[in-house]
């Protein structure tokens, strides 16, 4: 190589170097974040917002008062954020019932009563349904039966959460198939119902419930899940004895007809582009175990937060900026999938969607669903915003509710950017789906810091959505 | 300038480019990092030790029964990590004791009885003391009064802490001389006993205890801290009526004679340089309220844990590492200074000290106080262990127990770099030195991620300690 090729070829990495260390983002950025987390930590309200979502509203499964009063209060709430528009978005879904009876039991010997709970969407046992019991290890074991194999067996899966695993999402990912899937694979092979190990990371006696679905053409069979604990109880009762008998009943059931619910939404029109829309949001209803505080109690305050930091810091933005509480996450994403059906019948051009429903823990940073470019030049604000302890900007999954925006049928924009906040998670699945799921065990702190995050975040997108 | 002479500027600026991508591991660092958070997560003994350490033993501070069972508890425990030296260093430090009385009420109407505790080292009241309450902001409207001026009065110190600062510890430092040094401050000016406004970032109605101190040839008065949320009462009451009295009853007391115990300390010997010495550890000791949970059992069981990870995935040091469970940090310190004056005297070649004391919380990274050079040397292990979350390598302080190694006494060696665990603080001040540091509010997970990030880290100096 000639000196002057060296020279060229040096040239060309710095000039990678340099461009890698250009900055997008300037110093009134820097004031204003920091004005941000200061109004929240200081004057913040999504805790006590989030004190009377739980405490004087409850749980709210789609389809319950609660769930309509949860709307109802969010709108009051949001309509003194001088918002420009704040509406009800009609969302059919399917109403399912837990009902009164809800046991699950060892028959051997005398009955030993099990930390349990159906699974949402499981059929009921339709009175006592007492068989013997079948261990697989997880949906791997399972589908290495044949047809008829397991006639007339309950088939316990018991495939725990890989606790070694930093993100404990990863760990649920892995193996929550087994939660959402394994009544269809089991009935497959003429299973009568299925008990599954819960979805934690902890070993303790809550039963953490979530959605279970059918398959068309296969037997309907009722889905119970028993707490980490009596899983290994169970398990150590099958090894002993070589087999064990249970008896479960439940009285679930999916109400006949749909309901007729609602998304909530509320915008601050774009003073520039009103045409363009970042949307962020987070699902109003829960499971029916706990008060839903961290899922997603905490993402609704946090959302309702944004609105009020943009008001209260005198935040104009250039685009359109909208907060959806999405109806419906836990079972059927309706909420989700309507909005996002609406937005493509409307031809609307949506930027970017943020959505919140990681839990209200310490924020970390963004998990990303998009271009690798788009996702460098959002990383390098991690110098401006490492100070508030944000440094993960990474691709990866976003979230439930805003999924649809990207499906083959809603697409309507290659370059749209989803992202869900990216919270620490260590402790997400200890309270997931259970009763252990409330106001007590989120942090005021750490809820703050998380709206301050999404705040920031709506603000740099819009701010800079011309670099995407 | 010159073709030649670009080429020069340039290839300059290369090489800094490319000296500060240089990779400072290799992959079988990956491997055994990997190695030492499976171990920890998923045979962790760490959370189960906690679990012993504040229920079968409880709080311990120096000089009681309980701090010298934690002691030999700690050396049971860590006897079976085939460690080659195991062993007690006396230490003599000051016994503290809080006495059965303990009481403050506004004594206006009738008494209002506030959540009250004696700060650690106070005095007593000898008897109940019944005096106006003068109310300042801070130590600085304090220093403003006269010699004279506050005679007979009891000072309320009342400055909170600044929610707005993201690290909670800076808040803390930037207010915590009021409970240090209000009471030698306030007696300077003729008050007889002051009250000090809770060190928490929280409103709660917890008395958060804490150190304070005399200063010679000052009137020693006695020192209590109100909760948060008595505070603001006070501070109403005081607002509305111009004035108000309050009665305390504090019969806590120093011990006449100085209490003969022990800093815990085990070591596994260098296979290359014995004689060169990687200390980590935490405070044994505790406050007496609650169980010191996070202040500091975590630090105590993390630290026990880097040496069972060692041993579990067979670690040989090329330096000798050492564990040393320090007593008294809580009020005196004399473990740290105890064990800083022997090193020195010894003539002992520290490399490095680590310690773990700002609670059991999810690790982010390390706060370091050493050159610059050295700091940029460790930051560049961000790349291999930010999948474990740790991302934070930044100049700070690192820690009481180990900040005497580099007193102007005691220091040895100018390269030595000073270490502490820097988990995520918002939640820290909630329990702090109050009767909610107790083992339930200790994370599993989190507190696992601890030790094993201190043990990655005595690994990764011991590996490369010859590039500092």
């Amino acid at each position: 190589m000639r000196v002057r090729n060296k020279l060229v070829y040096i040239l060309c990495l710095l000039s990678l170097v340099l461009r890698a260390q250009e900055k997008s983002y300037d110093t009134s950025d820097s004031l204003l974040v920091r004005a941000i987390f200061d109004e929240a930590l200081l004057h913040g309200k999504s805790y006590n917002q989030l004190n009377y979502l739980c405490k004087a509203i409850g749980h709210r499964i789609t389809g319950s008062p609660q769930a309509e009063l949860a709307l109802e209060w969010a709108q009051s709430e949001v309509s003194r954020y001088n918002v420009d528009r704040l509406m009800m978005q009609n969302v059919q879904a399917e109403h399912w019932v837990r009902g009164d009876k809800e046991w699950v039991a060892i028959s051997e010997d005398v009955d030993l009563l099990l930390n349990a709970c159906a699974l949402g969407g499981s059929v009921s046992t339709d009175g006592p349904l007492q068989a013997q019991v079948v261990e697989v290890s997880g949906m791997e074991e399972l589908s290495r039966y044949s047809a008829g194999e397991l006639k007339g067996k309950i088939v316990f899966l018991n495939e725990p959460m890989d606790k070694s695993l930093i993100n404990t999402f990863d760990a649920y990912g892995a193996c929550v198939s087994q939660r959402y899937n394994g009544a269809a694979e089991a009935a497959k092979y003429g299973a009568v119902a299925v008990l599954v190990r819960s979805m934690t990371t902890l070993t303790d006696v809550k039963a953490h419930t979530g959605s279970m679905g059918y398959k068309e053409g296969i037997a309907r069979i009722p889905a119970a899940a028993i707490s980490t604990q009596d899983a290994d109880i169970l398990h150590s009762y099958i090894e002993d004895l070589g087999t064990a008998t249970v008896t479960m009943n439940l009285s679930c059931y999916t109400a006949a007809a749909k309901v007729n619910t609602n998304n909530l939404i509320a915008e601050i029109r774009g003073s520039e582009n009103p045409e363009k829309v970042i949307v962020f949001g987070a699902h109003i209803d829960s499971w029916d175990k706990g008060e839903g505080a961290h899922d997603d109690g905490a993402g609704v305050v946090q959302c309702m937060e944004v609105l009020r930091l943009f008001k209260a810091i005198g935040i104009k933005p250039k685009n359109t900026i909208r907060m959806v509480l999405y109806m419906n996450e836990e079972n059927g994403n309706m909420g989700g999938k309507t909005y996002a059906a609406k937005a493509k019948a409307d031809g609307e051009n949506h930027i970017c969607a943020i959505e919140s429903d990681r839990g209200g823990f310490s924020p970390r940073g963004f998990s990303i669903d998009a271009k690798d470019s788009q996702i460098m030049t959002i990383a390098k604000w991690e110098e401006l915003l490492e100070e508030y302890g944000l440094h993960y900007f990474k691709k990866g999954y976003s979230g439930v509710d805003i999924g649809p925006l990207k499906s083959k049928e809603n697409r309507v924009n290659d370059n749209l950017i989803l992202m869900g906040l990216f919270p620490d998670s260590q402790r997400y699945f200890d309270y997931h789906h259970s009763k252990d799921d409330i106001f007590e065990n989120v942090n005021q702190r750490e809820l703050e810091l998380g709206g301050a995050s999404m705040a920031t975040m709506v603000y740099l997108m819009d701010k800079y959505w011309y670099l995407f």
